[in-house]
């Protein structure tokens, strides 16, 4: 059974973390981290666990060289400018790490920089791998640092690896209109995540090119496409729990029809069974991805305009954080990707 | 006090017109159609309205010639279809109609053949003036047969024309992706509009050109524009009940500062009090405009990819149907266009 | 036109009065104070009321003196120990006074302390009226100081008056199984009232007497007795923002017909149009009050168990709070109760 | 792997059933029935299932014999009525049935026809078990045809069970005051089920002792007290997909401490993993239990009115139909009966 850290546990992505890892086969939560609740039960702060694998263990204080030394593997659920030095710790230690903030996704530190803040552990970044393990199994499965997606970015790469790599739409003519539920904006207290601010309503945020997943989309797009790819990346927020739908606007390079691009993505996807590629005459519902690893993605040509929309929904929370966590660990350790996530949706 | 009448009681816009009727202070509903539930008061139907005006109205079947005699003005809630029949019984009884089906919107009976279905009373259409108070405030005074816009139109049209008339972007390149609460649906009995269905979830449906509000955007559009523009129409589903945000996006003819729209916005709308467009660090949200005439409106410049992204927001039941049917009718009465709707938004 | 004072704008109760003046007639909001929102336009605070009347109005530190000198009326919309002082000042300051809180509700200053905390003006409790319009409007029109009720005991007061007031009912066999919206939370950021962590889901909280609202409930029901009266009163937090449903459970003393006692009922509320009493067929809902003064209260005799249940709802921000709190306003000027509150249900 | 059959596809319960079995390690849904969709696939009915086992099920025509062949357990989730020849029929044949209606839960058939209708198959009813696990888990084991408890009883029962068996409450003063989410209403295409009746809102329904579950309960409560139980059932409709919450108003026989009840309770309930008795400090919430088989309890003393009040909550679809269902096929299969269904709350 392997010993499982987790470095911040009051946010929505250490509860999920906690929550899969209570079902995992081979992996336990052993030590978990919390500034304000150290000393108590996990149960004690999360009572859905109670009875549970992991509800027992005791929140302590973070500590790189303690958590090193009863962990096979820390998981960081803690701030971007957080996680950094407390990873590069980890790393030093010895334990391998899985880190779901922002701070080792961005290969070059330049952009880091300019859209967060200084990153003061930019040696590390050589060592992080970009944790999307449709994409980058193979050196994940050699990783001691991985950097976790982002939610919007999971969502946003995987509906458009295929007609990037394939070459089939404009690089420069990229709309992403994304929808997110509300765990994205994370377990703060502040006013505007309160029930009654967000529920029955509906409301875009830093549309317009300011959103700090853009630069974290554009680096793997362009990975894919083998050239410069520009996205105009527009959040809004959803009065749900858990889920991402994005609407995702290309132009296409030439004619295809509806069953050109149907078979290219179903071929492309083929491998991965989280990848589900819907029938043509079906589209993505949140829903039917809650809870899971399942990446929902369907294309629909528009032959008036030209364009390519694909349509794209995940569990921000499971898919887009921490299952895909616990998945990029399970490579870490030469278990099978799926080990603790095959989880079907919880629908209704 | 005007005396309306109401054919279609027991869908969502015929439940709308029956709460602001409750309140006008000049027009009173005197008679309700309902093939389902005529010979049942109007309070058994709708339980709210016990005690308010309009509540002891008793349910009839649906005859032109007799509510034309009970009535200065009659508003069709029912599908299309049915409404172009009963709309040109009624004009020709010589009552005031508001129809808010999609009947009469199309000038051109092609497009409406080619979207809908068969017209059997194509010689309406030029009685018709399409009902956005805003654009056709003084055709609509001498009206006897309006033609309610769509809810999506209603919030798509308002957010572009002043972009489209003032001529600063493309005409074939414009986005729109629209989300509507579930009252757009109807109030069918359908699996698909269950509250187990709908809540806790987000999806897209007939995106890719196949949505019949297509037509009606561009044909006003293209008024405001002078020349044919085309819209790609994307619509989605959202787990509220009222509300609808739609997210446009535009190609800048030239580069245009943040100000620039701005100002160009403030000053198109700055004699319509409903139009709100919002200063340069808001953004529309649907609760914002929850009950009310409130079609809230921000431009955002986004420089680095040349777009103008438009965000717009109405209540898709007041504005965008009922409350702009009573709206069209206090103007074919002399009664300022407000009369009666003057609702302050139901936040939170 | 009167002027009217908020204190604590920043709340959901002072957001709905400043929602209710913003339509009312004869009453303008024309100072506002907040401690952290001092300076800001209150549209800048609540973007809903955007070129509404009172988006103007810049917000103040709070200042007794200051207020009195510009104000008719002042509502405080702050919590309990802070209103006991500033309501004091106010009164002192000779200007009419309608507290939100609980500070001036219990007229035995030792309830209140045992209760709450320390009460430092208790020579003020007696000036005070308890501002239950259909009860105790004589008094409201006489009053400089009203004590505006609870949410939960205006649902349960209503309910149960004319039981009590008619001897129907045992005083000592009283149970109060109440469903409140998360408005009644408050506004304060903390992580209990999140979306996600409200949404999708139903809890008791302090149940077995511990709830405040349980000594002002007594209170008024043993008025209505004219003997001590027992509640056991148990609240519950409902995934909606606004409504209170209570289910009231009685012990009958002696057999009566379901006629009987919807006959008394419905003679005793026949002058009061907010009190809604059902017909024998319809139950309550919150929706078919949201936004309103209506009180909907059903009688249900169970012959089987020789009881009578009491369904009652409101809206407890609307009629449970501030719509309350101006329609005491309204009282204590000499307006019809009414006056600017007659809002039709927004359904749905 | 046991092959399961499934009658009644398109309701709630069996698309529960169709999730659980999807990830069960050693029962398998192969083969299941609907009138409406024979002929689909199960993945065409319900898309969250693509890709999982049990996916490629094409949906046939009902035909107990046709089952009997290709089954090791058939589970019915047909409305009452349907069931009790369908359920006659395949125990005739051979199969094992697990009943998700109401049909076989009466062991007195002059009950079951004073509630719901002519019963048809009396002489099956000896031959069913009642399918509470915890309490009757010998006889299912030994069972061929179970009848699985309904949702609201499984609450209550678990709650009550222990203070009835103890004999420390009254047996004729209980009142259950209980709310649902909203798949207990079902997935028949009603308007009173349409998100925009339901959402935003809360209502009692069938208050007064008219809900057929009534009889039910104080069957399973008179076996456990001894002698003949009464209870107050009331149900209202909570604006969530699943969960139910019973609070549970009993009166004490004797004056007992909240340690005493809390013991009493922890000891009854320790062998049973899925029920979690609160410690005395923490209350239920239906989130908590959310998909999965838990069912949680507190126990509150009121010293100040003599009464004991239990809150319990579980999942109505999961723990209190369909989860439950399979754990009864496991007994009747020798498995452990947490086989497959030891799911973690999904929590947000």
């Amino acid at each position: 059974m392997l010993r499982a850290g987790l470095v911040g546990v009051t946010g929505y992505t250490g509860m999920e973390i906690s929550r899969i890892l209570a079902s995992h086969p081979s992996m336990r939560l052993t030590a978990a981290t919390s500034r304000q609740d150290a000393g108590k039960r996990l149960d004690a702060v999360y009572p859905f666990l109670q009875g549970l694998p992991g509800a027992d263990v005791t929140l302590i204080e973070p500590d790189a060289r303690a958590l090193a030394e009863v962990c096979d593997v820390v998981f960081l659920a803690v701030p971007h400018g957080v996680a950094m030095e407390m990873g590069a710790d980890l790393y030093d230690a010895g334990v391998k790490v899985v880190d779901l903030s922002a701070d080792f996704r961005l290969r070059d530190a330049e952009v880091y920089e300019a859209w967060y803040k200084p990153h003061t552990r930019r040696e590390y970044l050589s060592h992080a791998v970009y944790g999307l393990p449709e994409i980058y199994g193979g050196q994940i499965r050699q990783a001691r640092l991985v950097a976790n997606p982002g939610c919007y970015p999971t969502a946003s790469i995987l509906g458009l690896y295929p007609a990037l790599r394939g070459g089939i739409v404009r690089t420069d003519d990229i709309i992403i209109d994304a929808k997110s539920g509300t765990t994205g904006a994370g377990r703060k207290a502040v006013v505007s995540s309160l029930y009654c601010e967000v529920a029955d309503s509906f409301r875009p945020y830093n549309i317009g090119g300011r959103h700090r997943h853009t630069p974290e989309i554009e680096q793997e797009l362009s990975v894919a496409a083998g050239s410069a790819v520009t996205v105009s990346f527009n959040p809004h927020l959803l009065p749900i729990s858990r889920g991402i739908l994005a609407t995702i606007y290309t132009k296409l390079n030439s004619a295809l029809s509806q069953a050109d691009v149907q078979a290219m993505y179903e071929d492309f996807w083929k491998d991965c069974p989280w990848v589900r590629v819907m029938p043509a005459d079906r589209l993505p519902e949140t829903r039917n991805v809650r809870g899971t690893m399942f990446c929902d993605i369907a294309v629909t040509v528009d032959q008036r305009t030209g364009r390519l929309i694909i349509t794209s929904a995940i569990d921000n929370l499971c898919r887009g954080a921490s299952g895909q966590a616990v998945a990029n660990a399970n490579l870490m350790f030469a278990l099978p990707v799926e080990t603790g996530l095959n989880f079907a949706p919880l629908v209704p």
